[in-house]
Parts: C-alpha cells; structure tokens; sequence
C-alpha cells in the first residue's frame, strides 16, 4: 500500500542504450503482473524479455503470441519450466519450477454477449488468475434474447458472491448497460472489435457503454482484455485483503 | 398503390420564382402528409406554407414551432379553424372545419427508454395519429433496471396487437436493441440526442442501433421522429389495409 | 404475437462453459431464422453449430462462408441433407429432407444501384425467402440515368405489389431517397461498402440515407444485408398474414 | 490568360503593419472580384475594406453582413453611391457612379433541392452576376418527389442554353447526382448546411456529392456559395470568352 | 448482493402515461442513488422528481442545477428540510428531517489535474459521500511540474489509505496514466471537457486515459463526475463491507 | 444539349435478371464515356462489359486492371482489336479498328505536387484524351520549393492557353490552392492519397483544397482521376465548342 | 539547464485544499512564464492568480480576458502597477513597479495569412516579448497570391535575421508548408479556427500543416497562440544565449 | 541564411516530362537533406533518385526500405560507395568515397516511452546525425513508472548539454508532457502508431500531445520520425551555429 519509495529514482537509464527495459518491479508496485504483448514484438525481442522476466520474477505471461513464436516457446520452455497455453485468446504461461500458484482471494466474473467475444475475456480471466483471483465466467449470453441472462447472474452474485464482475460486448455493447443496471458490485465493461460497418470496430460498443445510463460501471479501450483483468483484479483483491484481515486496508 | 403518374412530370417549375414549391400530393403519392419543420424557415415562410396546405388538402401540420411562431399561429388561426397544440413536442395542427378525423387502422407502439426522449416520440406519434393510426405509448421504463419493461411489453403485444414498435433512446441506445431481441414486430429505431461527453449527442445510441445484435430493427436519424413516425405508419397501415379487406394489398 | 414466456427464464447458463449457446428458439419467438455468420467464426465453430440447428429445426443458414468452410460444407452436408448454394453472396442453406419450404406470403421488392451492390441485396434476398416471403429483384437501375428507374419501380408496385422494397447503394446513396420519394410503400435503405476516397466504405451512403428528404425510410448499418432482409421480412409477412386472416394480426 | 507578372513580386509588405492587406488586383489576375465576408471581421474592418474596395475598383462586395454593420452601410453609403441589398443572403453590392455593369457572357443555372438551400444559392448567383454572367435559378426541385425536377431542367439546357450548373442541395445531397447524370455540362455541386442528426451540418451532402456516380461533376465546400460562384463564372465565361471570339481562348 | 427479485417484474408500467417513473429503488438494488440531473429537465420536472424522492427515500440529490431552478429549491425546501448546496458543482441535498447520514466505510481519493476540473471532481466526491464513504481530495497537481504530485500522492495511500482513486484531467489526459503506474489501488480515469482546439472538449483527454500503459484504471465518460464517482463508490463499499465483517461478502 | 428524352424511361428493367445493365447511351447523354472501374469488379465482369462496350460503342475503357485481367484482356483482345496500355495508372483502352480517334477540342493542363500522384494524374488525362481534349502534363513541381512552379505554369497558361487545370496533391495538399490563386481558368482539385499518420490517406489534402482561400477551385474525392477527368472534358470541350462555332453553345 | 532539483518533490499539498495553486517556479524552471487563461476561469479566480503572480514574481500575464475581467483589472490594477492591454488578443500584462523589461535575445518572426489569423499570432508575439526576444510581424500574405510572400520573407530572413518563424493560418493551412518550403530556420506552424464546412475550425489547417511536405516545421495545436510563443521563444533563446556566450550552452 | 534566389525560378519544368524532379538544391537551401521515402516508391524509382543524389551530392538517404529494395541496394552500391543500413529503421546511406561527414555542432537527445517507439525515435536520430548534430538516445522510460526518467533526463541537460528533445510515444502520449513539463529546451513531440482499440493509431498520442499542459513543446505527425528530426536539428544548429561563432546568426 505504498507508493514506490525515493531510492528507485536513481536506478541508471543507460544514454544510449537500446536493450528494452521491462520493469521487474511493476508486480510488487502495483499488484498487477507485466504482460508481454507479443504481436508489437518481434519473436526474439518478447524471448529476450520472457527469460529475464522467467529468471527475476519465476514467472513470464505473453499473449497475442502468433504462431511462429508459439513454437519457439514450446521448443525453448522445457520441463522443469512449466508452459501453459491458453488457445482461445493465444497466451502463453511460463512458470519455473519453484514458482509458487499465486492467491490473493479475489473473486471475479467474467460475462460475454456472444462467442465472438472470447479471447478478450479470456484474456482477461488469465490475468485475474495471475493475480491471485478466483474467475466465474458465463459466455453468451446475448442481449438479443436478455431473458438468458437472468439465471447465470443470479448465480454469479448469489452463490459465487463475485468482488466485480467483466462484462465484454462488440456490436451494440448494450449487454454491460443491462448488467449494470441490475447488480450491485461494480462492473468493469469491455468492449470487442466484433461488428460491421460504421462503429463496427468497437467503437459502437465503446461509446454505447460510455453513456450507460446505469451507475457502477467504467470502461477498458477495445480488446484491452489485459486492462480489464488488472482493473477488475485489483478492485477484487482489494475487497479479499480486507476479507483476510490484512492489515494495511483495516479500518484503524 | 401505384407510381406517380406521368402526367406529374409536366408540372411547371417557374424558372427564376423564389417561392417555396411545397409538395401539396404527396399525402396522396406517398400516405404521408407533409410536416413544416418551422425551425428551419421564418416565421413568415412556414405561415406562408401553412396556409396553402390548409387551403388545398385542409390541414397543415408544423413541428418544432418556436414561441413567436406559437402566439402568430394562435392569433391568425382562430375559429372555425381548429388549431391543435402539443406542448411536448412543440407541434401545431390546424384543420379545417370540413376536415375528417384520418383512420387507416395501423396500430403503433411507441416506447422510450427515459423522460427526456418523450419529445420526439411525441412527434412520432402525432405523425403516425394523422396518418389515422392508433397510438400507444409507454415511456421510461428504462435499460437500468431492465425489468420494468416486461409487463408493459407483453401489454403492447397481446393486448393492443401493435403492427410495429416504435422505441426511442439517447445515451447507450440499449434499449432498442434489447426489445427487438424480444418481439415479433419489426421495431424502429428512433436515437435521441440526449447524453454526454463522447458519442453524446446521439451518436453512441445511433451507432448502436445499427449495430444491433438484435435482427428485425431498422433506424431513421437522431431526433427523427418524423421520420420514425412515417416509417412506422407506413408499415402499419400496410398491415391494416389488408386487413381491411383493401383490394390493392390483398392476394390475387 | 406475444412475448417469451418467462419459463424461458430459467434455462440454465452453466457457468464456466465454453461452448456458443446459439438461439434455437429466435425463429419461433421473433419470426427470424438465425445466419450463421462464418466469417467471424473459425470453420469448426460453424460447423458445430450449423449441425446443431440443422437438428433442432431442420435448417441451418450460414452467410460469408470462406472457401474452406465452404469445402467441408460440401463433403459433410450430402445426400439426404440438401445444401443449396448462393455464389453472390457466398450463402449456404442445409436443409434436412423432412424440412417444409416456408410460406409466410409476404412480398418483397429489392432494387440495387450497381452491380456490386448485389452481395449484400442477395443476402437480404435470401434471408426474406428463407422468412416465407416472395421476393423480386431489379439489379443495377443507377442514379446516374434515374430515367432507368421507371418502369421497373411500376412493374414492382403495381404488378408484384410489394408490401416493402429494400434499395441498397453504395457510393453516392442517392437511389433509396428518389425510390422513397416516389413510392407509397415503406423502404428499408440498405448502404453498401461501395466507394472511394472519403466516406468510400460505406459512410457516405448511409448519412444520405439517414438524412433522406423524402419521409417512410429507416436504414440497418453499412452491408448489413441480413438485418434488411430480416427488417423487410418482418413487415412483409406481417401485411401476409392480415391479408390471409390470420387470427391474431385482425381487428378484433 | 497570364500569370501574374513578376513585378508583382516586389510589393513591399511592411514588416510589423498589422493593417489588412486586401489583393486589390485579384479580379484582374483571377477575373474574380473579391467578397468581404463580413461575419468574421469587426464592423470596422469591414467598412475600412469595402470603402478601399469602392475607391480601388468601383466597387465592393460584403457577403453574411451582421444587421449592425447594415444599418452602417446604409448609413455611410448614400447617393451618389449605390448600395445594392440582397435580403435572402444578406449580401451588399456598393457601387461607384462610374462603375460600369459587368459584362462577360457567361451563361449559369442555379438549381436548390429545398428552399432551405436558397441563401448560399443567392450568393453563387449573386457572384457570377458581378462576374458578368447571366444567370438563372430554379429553386425547391426537391429528391422527394424527383419527377419535378424535369421540365425547369428541359428550360434550362435546350431555351437558356447553360454553360454551367450549380446544384444546391443539404441534407441528404442526392439532388446534384441525379441531375449531374442527365446532363452534358459541367456541374458544381454546392453541400449547405441544412440538416439534423448525424451528418446533418452538410457532412452527408457533401459526402454524398463526393461519392456521386455520376461524372461531371466537382465539389465546393459547405456553405460556400461564392466558392461555387467562382468556379461556375470561370467556366461559363471561359466558354462565352469563346463564343465572343476573344483573341487569346481561341484557336490558333 | 442479489439480483433484483422477479416480483420487480410486474410492476405495472401504464400505457399512455407520460409522467416520469423515477426508480425509487434503485439505491437499494445497485446501492447507487440516483442523481436528478436537472441541466435536461425543466424545473417542474426537476422539483416533481425531487419531492417524490425525498418523500420515498428521505432524500434527493439534484446535480448541474441552473440559477432559476435553484431559487426554486430555496423558496420551497425550506425547515425542517435539510438543503445543501454545492456551489462548485452546482448541486443540491435535499435531506428530510428523520434522514440519518449514510455510513458505509469506503475511502476515495479524488485528484485533479488542474482548477477547471474541480466542477466534475466535486461530483464525483459528492456522489461517494452520499454512498457513504470518506473522501479526501487533492486538486490542480498537474503533470507539468509531475514532481508536485509526489508527496499528496503518499499521504492519500499510506496515510488515508485510500480504496481506490479518481484523477481528473482535461487536456493532455496524462495525470491519471502517471498515478496509476505508481499505486496499488484501482484508479477511476476521469476526463474532462477542458481543453482547446482538436481533441479539445475532452477526447484527447479520453482517448489518452483509454490508451494508458499503465494496468488498473478505467474510465468514464468525459465530465461524467456522477459515474466516476459511482463507480469508485461501489468499488470502495465493496471493500470496507469486508473490512466491517459484513457477512455476504465474506469467504464462507 | 439535351435531356435525355422521355422516350428512355421506357426500356425495360427485367426483373429478377442480375446482368449488369451497362449505360451505353451515357457518352452520347453526357458527353463523358463510361468507365469500367475493373477493382471492383471479377474478371469475368469486367471483360463481358468490355465486350458489350466494344461491340456497341467501338471502345472500352477500364482502369483499375489487375494483373491477371490484364494477361486476360492481352490474350483476347488482339489484331484488329487494338489494346493501349498506360501502365501508371494500369489503365486499358480497347478500340475496334473502325473507331475514329476522339476530338473535341478543349485543352487540359494537369499539373502533380509529387511523383507519388501521377497514377491519379494519369487516369484523369487518360479520360480528358478519351473525350477529344488535348493534354499537357507538369509532374513532381513540389509546395516544398513553390519556385519550381512558375515557368511551368507560365507555359500552360500563355502558350498551351489549357481551358481548365487539373492539379493533383496528397499530403498537405497545398499545391492547389497556391495555383488557383495565380491563374485565370477554372481549377479542379484531385486530392490524392499519398501522406502518412493522421489525416493521410487523402483527407488532410481533400480538407485543405475543400478549405482554399483562391477562389475558382472545385474538388472532386481523393483518388478520383477519372471524375476529375470528366469534369475539366466537360469544362474544355465546352469552350472548344465555342470556339469551334457549334451551333448549340452559340450566343443567338 | 538543469532539471528541477529534487527538493521540489517535498513541496506540500495540502489535501482537501480547493485553491488554485498556481506554479509559481515555472519560469525559473521553464524559462517560459504561466499565462493565466481567464476565459476558463471565474473573475475572481483570475484575479487572484494574478495578484499572487505579481506578488511574488513582479508580472501576472493574462489572455482572453473577458469584458468584464478587463474591467476590474482596469479597476484594481492603478498606479504605480502598470497595466499593458493588448486589444488584439484581449491580453492584459501587470507589471510591479520594479519588474525590469525581460530581455534575453532571442529574434522571432510572426507571419500570419488573413487578418482573422492576428488574435492568435499576437498571443504568440506577446509570450516571445515576455519572454525577452524581439518580435517583427508580417500579417496578411495570403496563399492566394503567393507572391506577395517573396519580399518580407526575404526581409525576415536577411535584414531581421530570425532564429525561428511562427507561421499562422486557418481555411487551407497552406502557407506553414510553402513557407518551410524556402527557409533554413525552424518554423512553428499555428492552425486557427478560421474556416467554413467541413474542416472549419482549423481541422484542416492542423491536418494539412500536420501532412507538410517540406521538413522543418512542427506545429501547435488550433488557436494555441502561446503555445506556439513558447516553443518559439525557447528556441530562439537557446540560439541568443549561445549568441551571448552563455556559459551552459556553449561547447566545452 | 538567405531565400532561394530569384534565378531559382526559371527552371524548366518541361511539360509532359514523367521523370521525378528531386530537389537537389533542398539541402542548400533548406539545411535539411531530402530522404527519399521508399515505400512510397517502386524500387526502381528509389534506385534512380538515390543514383542522382549520389551523383549530385555524394550522399543518399533511403527509410522504410523494403527487402526486395535492401537486396538491390547491397548488390548495387558496393566498394567504393558505402552502404549504411540501420536495421530498427530499415534505412540506408550511401556514400560517395569523396563525402565528408557532416559536422555542425547540434546537439539533440533522443527519448522514447516504449521500445515499440524506437524505429521512429531511429529515423529521427538519423536525420540529426546526417544534419551534422550529435544525437544521444535514451529508449524505454515509460510513464507507467515515471521515476524511471529522473536520471536521465539529468543526464541528457546537465552532462550533454542537448539543445532540443526529441520524446516518442504511442498509446497515451504522455512522457512529452511529462517531460516538457520539466525542462527548459525546447521539445519535439514525435507520436507513434502504438496503440490498440478506439485512437490507437496513434490519434491519442498524437491529440495528446496537441493538448499538452507544459507549454515549449511542438509536435509532428504520426510516425513521422524524418520529420522530428528535421525540426531538431535545425534547432540545434541554429544554436550550434551561434556557439561557433558563425557570422549570420551572429548579433551584429
């Protein structure tokens, strides 16, 4: 709970120098673990960045991998490292072996209107989880037919009692609104670049949920999957380090 | 049911005349009536028009009447003109004495998703009255807090048989969406220019509409209810004239 | 003509489930058959999909298909199954032997602009005669020579009596504003992706339709053929069913 | 027909003078006099310009006069000065005892889809009178209702034998396509601002003009009536140049 | 922490009323109240509004209140009615006699960048307290000159110990990617319409905010001090319902 | 220098039929020939339209040409059909031997800010020659170094005496507007769309020459070569006509 | 040259504070001095920056000065303070008795297109004084009829020596790049609101000075007149104090 | 220091020529070398330009080399010419045996925010060296951690002693800000096409930067590094120039 200290100010910024600075120390300050965004990379550029984020941290995430890079993974990461991968939204997990299962106790819902909007999701689940957070997701449910919607949120705020539920949307990006209109946590919306025609990147979705009518809900830029699982991960941890008594978020 | 006759094509256009040219046929091309959308014109030009459209088919209809043109209309068009005045939408009929109430039979239903969309369903639903439609409406029943529009839907649908659906939204523009994902009739999307910061006048609900998941919705412009309004009567009366027994729309 | 039941609200959303839970009962409940859209979908997606609805109702619709896609469609889908073909618009149709043809005995008119607009009309086409209606098409009437439009437009109002026309243009946009200025019948404006420069992708055709002079227009987005066709569909069949008297369209 | 000559080069600007420095020669070397727009100047700025104007060539053009700088017009210039008032566009022409008529020979058709569309049309007609053409207006043809536009268009090409047409059109500018299509002159077409919703501040005209399928025809800004003026004058007195056989267009 | 009962349902929605419908439980169904933005009603709608709020709920919040409304509120909400005023925001509590103050625990920090966003913080902070939470501000820290952000910035998160942070700015939009690369807590981006030129009613501000390279913020709509403050309020009750031992929010 | 007679509404639009409906009779309504713009269409298409517009008008152009239509149009089209190629623009002109090369008389001068826009250029002199005008060209003279630009221009204006300029600029798009405030004939801006970042596929270029302070300019879309063509033919063929004494342009 | 020194960083702020507070070290820290833009704030607001100011650095600099604000500063600012209006701009300088003029050495050009272009370029000429250079105008060149740049452009360059020009335009933007075009010094390009239609408040300057061709020129945002004054002054400040032997610009 | 002199202008452009016209004498007048931007080129135009510069100038600058052209280049341009290649940039330099290094004094820091950002940051440090400067780079500080750009931003001013900042960014664009906020020099703002969803083209950067709160910084477009680098070093020559004592910048 504290803002980095002084002394960081003074680490070298080498004039100069070319080699990426990834910031190891970004987990411990923000809670929220460095992604690396493999499709702005060139394949050794995101290798280079995972062995050292493997070698400081035990733990390297890459999503948007493409397929040349997928198998240089495979071929690198070898027993003991653990590689996992998550095909729907194409993210690679590397763990060493002493790397502990992260837990914070933070729980989280993740809601899609339709299948197209997957690996967004998906991309945000994986983040949550890399976070410590346990992820409920429900994929589907459309708002063009919202009476399919009703049971699976009951579940979610009933049964799982989610810290904060995801909600991602292309085309009308009205399901969020919906949402929001009926639960009481907070609800972080996700709009997907699925559509066609004019606003058919996302930005329909994105501006639809811009003007919700429904308080409690703020918004991730299109396919920001990654942003929407650190927003979503922090507000739920938040929550489960008060549930666990830790110290620094008590009431003094 | 048929094509302008060629015979209109000789019609002089007085080469050099500034006057406005109104269209006094085409209530009886189309099955809509011309409305004089007063605040584009000044006070003398849409006086001017409205007298000749009272002249010829016995009524005139003004929308979005500024307050000056207000106090000319009610001083000029006294007894035994009838001068009808909707506040909410700022609109003015004047009928002539001999004038019959229209009735063609459609049925119209007109839903908003908040208070500050009434005006321009009130201008859908006035145009869709003079098209001799009957109207119904139910306005606010809001996307936050989507339950509430359940029972008055179902009353729309399987009480008042409604040809078509009318709903207006600004902000997200949910609502449309929502609602043609549920019913049976085709729906028209009326976007609103209520809202805020990006995408807030209109556009967010605009582009969300068209991109509705939802498939049976089409869309006229924001702040068109006019032209919702003679889309919807259009398809309703369609409906009622067959019917109605109408020789032209029946099966031969 | 009535409004899901609420049992329906009950079905059960498993959480945590990956597979798409298409909408088996839109077509009963919004008188709509769900398109598969492949091009947003990867082959086995479809596949699973289109086999499913094939099961439940007998039919499955599957537009933009790609090549591949449309391989496998050809091997899996053969004889007693009967998959119709639709090269313009790239559409397949699987229907099982024991599928009825739909009569639903709305009638529609499609008029287009240019030659490459007939994708995305073909799409609406299909989708109205999939929905039970007649449909009649006149491709390639142009702005640019609006003296061509004629005698078509009357042989489509007086001899078909369409109960709608869908006008689909790119470019310019100009044709659905003439056709709705001259026709008593409601229009469905369909722009398309036609074009150059700025507006070229379609926006300049839909602002014109969005801002047509001539009132009884509502438009769907930018190559939305199947929301056309659905919009058109809906208000076709619904005159279809007053004029063979079905029960619950009548005045009562 | 020649460039500026290179003695023009020479004039000297007054490093540091912030007085307006307007391009009295600009009629001579563009054979287009130049217009006070006088909404963006202060009252003085404009009468400061116009009496330099009157003094220089005879006479002076102000287009969008504000009423305040009117009445100081009508004020300041009195007999033996002839102010000319134009009220539809708010245009004043002041003109020196000795200032000679124009006259060029250029023929030019000004043609508006509604009477909204009038006021720039004004100032388009009222340029290329001072530019020495005749000039002859057809106003409120409308798209809605395209079979009006027929006769006055006959008038105008086969009895007053246009060089040039300007079309006027807002909202949605189809008017200007579907003329450009049936005639063998240049056209000029000339968005206004006349309009609602999205792309209702002459976007959709102007992209539609843009868009237009049919050759011949090129685009001047929104609103910019004297910029349609200009260009249709030049061409037409290009052509009558011709006709009266001036030395330096003909043949050689 | 449960979704609105089924019984909300049948609430009746009267067809052909045009009286507003407030939703009076919305506060205990999303625990949000709901905010009468009184800039898009007239003042008899506003003060209708109002007076049903505070006779349902025992309190009514009126934001961007114009002058003439507010003399309103001062002339009728008079003792034993509790009137607050905001004159920052330009908004009004109207709190009946009997009606306790709302405790929850949430802690907010709001900063801002400059003066001119204070407007939108003060209703973003106004919101939280109304949902029962602390909040501390912090204004014009600014990005340029960062290093005045540094020591606020610790006093709010090691001090305060804040759940979660609005930063509002207009212009470049930096000062909230700043803040969220140093904290731990999730951050509410805030835009606002303060700004000049291209970008300059808040988009540059936005699109900044939604492109930040720093995990754990995101954002709502520019100006939307209402929804920044919602959403922080929810995120921050979520927290301290754990912190207090509130039963349904804790590990089972 | 007529409408087309009423006599052309007549001809029959088969319904149902997909075959592209060509205008044949546009070069003889229009004075500008059709153009088969091949991009947009297959190769099939492509040559059958071809083949009718030879067959019917002993010439076709298409512009556009992929590398495959191209061998396609090669391998058909051979002695006594003569095949131009213009390789910058990849335009085709197919002439059966018996056509009569074009002449009308007017005289274009075309003028590029880079070599990146004579593709466009090209296209636009190839149509100006196709409808009988001659064509001087003046590429590459640059806005970075406007004094390139004088002799150039001096010699297109005093001793070719063009009719009409065409000026081609991406990027800035300045080059026009400096032109247009030097010379006395009519300018027609070709925005074309060579630039790069925000605003550089044209639109900066459309905006600038849409924005110009030089009156006597008309814009026509960005890449649009063959409609800036069609508009500078009409523009120089009507003062050829003039000049050349054809009775119908003549003063009477 | 340096950077802020780190005992900045300790500077308080007081949490919950709502006063402005203004950064009173900009200039030490900047070289470049705060201008308080009174249109975004209340009177009173500015007035007590301004008096702040000129307590503690002997100057307050304040634009876009409302009516009314100039009133009151007039009022309050007497003898011995000194009260510099510049009408132009709507600028008001305060000056303590004792505050010497600034002087530093560096020599800027200001250009302007039009006159409507002078509010801005003299906001850009009083924040160079302020900040110690000598500034030499040019207003009024115009693009339409780029000859008469020649003359004063070689006066700015040869006579003046000017070590950075700033170059305003609006309407095309054009004259930044043909001025770059011909100079070895750094230009600041200046967009202003000065239009019409598409593009009109200064999008289409910004774009086309954004797209320029010629290199040496980076541009402010629309209307930033002291934005472009103090990129400008610190340029030609770094150029006068190499000039002038300062110790920490010079070669070591 | 002097204008292109008038015998610049007669030049022949000679009409018809297709041939591109490089502006040799550019880097003369101007101080800034042309770069011949190779995408925008076929290989053999890049091939024939670079031949002539060499020729000319005994220099060829060539970015954004494609392979195929990098191939020809190589096979080319071998001893003794020397070929240059910079991979991160894929630019080249060729040099004649003869061409001494340039050397003027400049001196320039280069910083970006990500390592996504350095091809552009590259093409920028090129340009600078080949005007002569010294260029000192530092990649990678990021704002989400902004204590990371302390240290050498002190070591860019106080031990180098740069003239001007160049800063590069995408996605939020806000380290100029930052920066500019904090130093004394001028700065350029170079935005970068980084980014993802709604502006993440670079749009956000780029407004961002539009809109900065820290005045002394000027932008560029979007990626356009040439252009950066142009600007800076013409800054940083012009003071380079005066610390070296060289006449014309000198005050007399």
């Amino acid at each position: 709970m504290s803002l980095t200290s002084e002394s960081d100010l003074h680490e070298s910024g080498q004039s100069g120098s070319r080699q990426a600075r990834p910031d190891f120390e970004r987990e411990a300050r923000k809670g929220v673990p460095e992604v690396i965004i493999a499709e702005r990379k060139t394949a050794e550029q995101s290798l280079d960045i995972a062995r050292r984020f493997l070698a400081a941290n035990g733990r390297a995430i890459l999503s948007r991998v493409p397929p040349t890079l997928e198998h240089r993974l495979r071929a690198e990461f070898t027993d003991p490292v653990i590689l996992e991968w998550l095909p729907e939204c194409r993210a690679a997990i590397l763990r060493a072996p002493s790397a502990e299962p992260p837990f914070a106790g933070g729980r989280v819902g993740v809601i899609t209107a339709g299948t197209s909007d997957i690996p967004w999701a998906e991309e945000a689940a994986l983040l949550c989880r890399e976070m410590g957070c346990s992820v409920h997701t429900v994929y589907d449910v459309g708002v063009a037919g919202i009476h399919r919607l009703w049971e699976p949120l009951q579940v979610l705020l009933d049964a799982v009692k989610v810290d904060v539920l995801i909600v991602a949307a292309g085309m009308d990006g009205a399901l969020p609104s919906v949402v929001s209109g009926l639960v009481d946590v907070p609800v972080v919306g996700l709009p997907t670049s699925v559509g066609y025609g004019m606003g058919g990147k996302g930005e329909a979705a994105l501006l639809s949920m811009l003007q919700t009518c429904a308080p409690g809900m703020a918004v991730v830029n299109i396919d920001n999957g990654i942003g929407a699982g650190a927003m979503a991960g922090l507000i739920a941890n938040r929550a489960a380090a008060a549930r666990l008594g830790q110290t620094d978020v008590k009431e003094e």
